[in-house]
């Protein structure tokens, strides 16, 4: 198990930093006194500010009716360390079980939503709801990130990024081609 | 330079092995006789079948307009080895070159657009344009994939994911865990 790495604030305007390379996420919500987590991995950054982002949420997802009546979630950065509950967090349903109970995870309070962020995670960024127009067609959710909340190192996580069929890559080396960018396109 | 690798059929449903993860892409478009290629990291995948695709296309690139108007586009996945083109691509505009040209790409017909599709890249991806009710107001596109084509080898090519500030982290080490998935989720 991950231990909880102190955070810091962070700016939402930078939130790409961490997920536009395209990691699973988890997303933790709050409804009525209960809590969940899901697993995500359709996921994208769309506007820096305000800081959007795009997520598709499956109605067939406990988290999908709760996140529509709270219009708000936690979506939190895990490392490879937590590959084991990001997998168990996926494959069981808040319909049966407490997922924070059941994997031994950490709430704690978030500073303008009440979902809680997820301690162990390296990352967790507190999200409201900002368009649903498309969520009954696509089940397509824009977010606005209103609260960042970043653990100083390693300053590159070893995230995972997932392929299908239970396969994942892990984000690895690092190159920078910072010399070659125009500077209002970094 | 990369190579031309050999490309077969894909099923247009499983476009996500490849782009789930969150890499950058080669977005290459065609209308009224001019091409173009621009470089996109913000994308996700919406659905499995019809295959739908979610993407920020600003509409100060010289390519937004030339998608809209011919309502098509090509995704091409590149590798480690296209590093250096990516970066070219994105940190020029086809309003002052032609980018085929400049970087030395090699154009092949697509069978069901008339956008080319781009030879060094690993996988190339022939879109349609879907859904534009989210255009105007956050230049977000949904394509659906009406055709892939991808080499077969490496089974896990080297991906670039962007982080900003010119930085890329690379897809590394593949971790397994499909003995712990339901099946249906896998």
């Amino acid at each position: 198990m991950a231990n909880r790495p102190m955070k810091t604030d962070f700016p939402t305007s930078n939130v790409r930093r961490y997920l536009e390379p395209g990691p699973i996420v988890l997303v933790s919500s709050s409804n009525e006194g209960r809590t969940n987590i899901m697993t995500m991995g359709w996921h994208m950054v769309m506007e820096f500010t305000p800081s959007l982002l795009g997520c598709v949420i499956s109605s067939a997802n406990h988290s999908h009716s709760m996140i529509r009546a709270s219009r708000e979630c936690v979506i939190n950065l895990p490392t490879t360390k937590l590959t084991d509950v990001a997998v168990g967090v996926g494959n069981t349903t808040g319909a049966d079980i407490d997922k924070f109970a059941h994997f031994g995870l950490t709430k704690q309070s978030a500073e303008r939503v009440k979902a809680p962020l997820i301690a162990e995670c390296h990352a967790c960024f507190e999200c409201r709801l900002h368009d649903d127009a498309l969520v009954e067609k696509y089940d397509f959710f824009v977010f606005e990130v209103v609260k960042a909340h970043v653990a100083a190192s390693p300053k590159h996580p070893e995230t995972l990024h997932y392929t299908g069929d239970g396969v994942f890559v892990v984000s690895g080396k690092v190159i920078s081609r910072r010399s070659l960018f125009r500077p209002g396109l970094l």
